[in-house]
């Protein structure tokens, strides 16, 4: 019989048992154990190592659990039979550090992703957290919903109907943790075998998710009016992602009849859809909001996709999805087996947030803010020189400068970058390389109010000035912001 | 020319721009107002209704904006011309109550689902929710890294390769909001066409995603080591989704002599993997934890998943993968444009909770609670009638009873239950149905130590007694314990 020789360190880190047990693991990996070799039963090897019996009972339970040794009955321990040794790596704690290396910055930078966090009701938030948090809400804790909390749905219903005309009861709502996981339990419920139709140019993440989720997606043109239906009729898609309320990025509000249009193409066919993405709606500077498309649907052909990450911040994490009835079956079938991916603290934070009319005040604010921002926004870029029209205004916290053929797009973008100055190319959200004008995007959301005449003087002095031949451009430019 | 007919309400609850916008809009729905009729100027309008030519002009804008009417330069603004009259639904703000029943209670419920969350530490989880909201942190509150937080990746592979023996690195780490979440991902990364294996009694939620989620799904045996390696390489199967370290139901812990056999059958053929789920490994009550099966896996076949749902609570929505490096690469290719799905400031709580010691003293505090559940549970249990065997016993929460088979499982359960006890059927656990000896599941995580005693009274009650067969029964039940 195999005799363990082992001196045991009395005061290390390590328990006697511990030390005991990974001797004999490692003799077992070393090969000094043989496989089905006998061990000293308990008694003997605690009499060897001068330990309690039960040290060495512990030391071989570990061994036992671990399946190097077994025991069998009235005969003693052996060494398993192993196929190949067993041989824990040495693993390191070094780390390596990823390459985050910070992104070029731009003093002026009119990102089109951005919220303004500066206006940011933490103190709410603070408080709301506080408030939950209090009294040790054990149920809170425990899972949830799997669409979401009765409560927050409810309050997404209530604002939903009042603010956009969406017709929904909160069993029509499946919050989630922002719009891709949406879009992935979407596709759960809408199978696969889909052909996907958005717009070009159009939000281009959307698209690459749909892509990667496996659908077959295709852009079709749009006018002035938004997605042109014949096109997508001709397109064979069965599904169209569309943004009526204002297109991103062109900043296209889709009217009645397109709607109409749209609606029709959908009840053609069984099994046709659209997904209404309405991503910032909530932001509209002139007269009253414009309806959803949902609203007008009378045939169940309509998914909303609403988000709070513009409206509030990007990191909360929490979007909706409205299903209409044929697909909330669907749901019951293939989806509810999904639990909830926002946390329920911060659903009932939010929840409280609607309820006590804190969204309400912070979407005005925002809206004032946002609006200022955009109105001294126009008035400055009409200074510029270059810009054939200016489009997607008057909603939303991006414009689309279109500029004069005499420079390709990317010169613009380069001569503003020169100046300090991040524009957008519209380009970028063209999913096929087709022809088109150069333009270039200017959102407002994350730039100071008093940075947006600053920045447009720098873009002045990019894109060159004509001192006198103001009135004439003038002219010329609300000419082509009719044509366009 | 259409002549406008509307009193103004001089006080009403909306402006004079949209009682006309409305007025119109009505009158075009309606019919009165036909395709391409002429509408007044705003001019003319403003006289008309004595209003100003702004709350005029206002109101022709709000209804260009939604394509009701358009406007032709030096022409004026003309009815556009619709497929279909466009009906707003009344849609009353009635919202349906969901059917959401009280279940049944029972006085006592051996759920093996649950967290215990008396003892949830909401004073620190308070503390740390103030702090990090303090000052105001924009920065948390815009989108961050698709994996997840590096800090929280890196005190999450830190913990795992202390506490798990896990080989890790943060950039092999991805976060999301729960296991459902993360497989949906997976799939993302592993593709279609697989065919996953999993035990048979097994987390049969886990089970139903894989189904969902479009994949073949299989069960293979399983003996008192873990699964059959042999039908698993008969089975077709390319996946195998295991527990390694204390399996869900049954509590068997594999041994290293399965698991070198299982990372075997992972490396014979290219684009084998083996899922490994650790959900409860970090409450073992005797000797040290169990390494993980990541931790011999030397060929990059394992994925790790982990989560802190059982070892905080199920609410706080966050789990993980440890990635090998050949899924990582598929995760840069189709997994990143996926957003992270747990808000940064549930992201950060977690990191510092982590990285002040706080989880450890969590961990130790409810592994010593639930160790002592779990002795006195496992006394206990000795006094009843009809168990053949207890299993599953020094690790995780649950422990199953093996019964007599003089009554079928459920009759056991209907037993129980009218004593006011509920037990959980095994059987409920196998996707297939195939013959098993009966079996119930006793969770004690929310078992209140002093109802365990009152439960397991109640049971005994139920199942019948012997006042003085115990000794003979006892010496039975040992040898069973072996045989099982």
């Amino acid at each position: 019989m195999y005799e363990i020789m082992l001196d045991l360190e009395g005061k290390g880190n390590k328990n006697l048992y511990e030390q005991i047990y990974e001797f004999i693991k490692k003799e077992i990996q070393s090969g000094n154990l043989k496989c089905r070799e006998r061990l000293p039963s308990t008694r003997k090897l605690a009499g060897q190592l001068s330990v309690s019996r039960s040290t060495a009972q512990l030391a071989y339970e570990q061994l036992l659990s671990e399946g190097y040794i077994e025991s069998v009955p009235c005969r003693g321990y052996f060494v398993c039979e192993m196929e190949e040794l067993y041989h824990l790596k040495p693993g390191g704690t070094v780390q390596e550090k990823e390459d985050r290396s910070a992104k070029k910055s731009c003093p002026y930078d009119f990102t089109p992703n951005g919220v303004d966090l500066a206006h940011f009701p933490y103190a709410t938030w603070r408080k709301l957290s506080r408030e939950v948090l209090r009294d040790d809400p054990q149920e809170l804790f425990h899972l949830g919903d799997p669409k979401g909390e009765y409560a927050l749905r409810s309050a997404i219903s209530t604002y939903l109907h009042q603010a956009r005309g969406v017709n929904v009861q909160p069993s029509q709502v499946i919050i989630g943790a922002g719009n891709d996981y949406l879009q992935m339990l979407l596709a759960r419920m809408l199978g696969t075998g889909h052909r996907i139709a958005m717009e070009s140019p159009t939000y281009r993440h959307a698209y690459e998710i749909f892509l990667r989720l496996g659908y077959d997606c295709c852009t079709v043109s749009m006018d002035h009016q938004g997605m042109d239906i014949q096109e997508l009729g001709a397109s064979g898609a069965d599904i169209a992602y569309v943004m009526p309320s204002h297109q991103y990025p062109t900043g296209v509000v889709m009217p009645i009849k397109r709607r109409q249009e749209l609606l029709q193409w959908a009840s053609k066919e069984e099994g046709r859809y659209i997904i209404e993405d309405d991503y910032d709606s909530e932001f509209r500077y002139v007269g009253k909001p414009i309806p959803s498309l949902q609203s007008s649907d009378t045939n169940q052909k309509v998914i909303y996709i609403g988000t709070f990450s513009k409206a509030i911040a990007p990191s909360i994490r929490i979007s909706y999805l409205v299903l209409p009835w044929p697909l909330l079956v669907r749901y019951e079938q293939v989806g509810k087996n999904f639990s909830c991916t926002v946390s329920r603290t911060d659903q009932k934070m939010l929840q409280l947030f609607m309820e006590r009319g804190c969204f309400e005040r912070h979407l005005n604010k925002m809206r004032a803010l946002y609006r200022s921002r955009h109105d001294l926004l126009l008035t400055e870029v009409r200074r510029l020189e270059g810009v054939r029209a200016v489009k997607g205004e008057r909603s939303g916290v991006h414009i689309l400068l279109y500029m004069d053929r005499k420079w390709p797009e990317a010169e613009w973008i380069r001569r503003a970058a020169e100046q300090g100055v991040q524009v957008y190319p519209l380009s970028e959200y063209c999913v096929d390389q087709r022809e088109m004008e150069p333009a270039v995007i200017l959102g407002y959301a994350t730039m100071e109010t008093e940075d947006i005449s600053l920045a447009v003087e720098k873009l002045r002095q990019a894109w060159g000035q004509t001192e006198n031949g103001n009135n004439c451009r003038k002219s010329e430019f609300d000419k082509n912001q009719r044509d366009l």
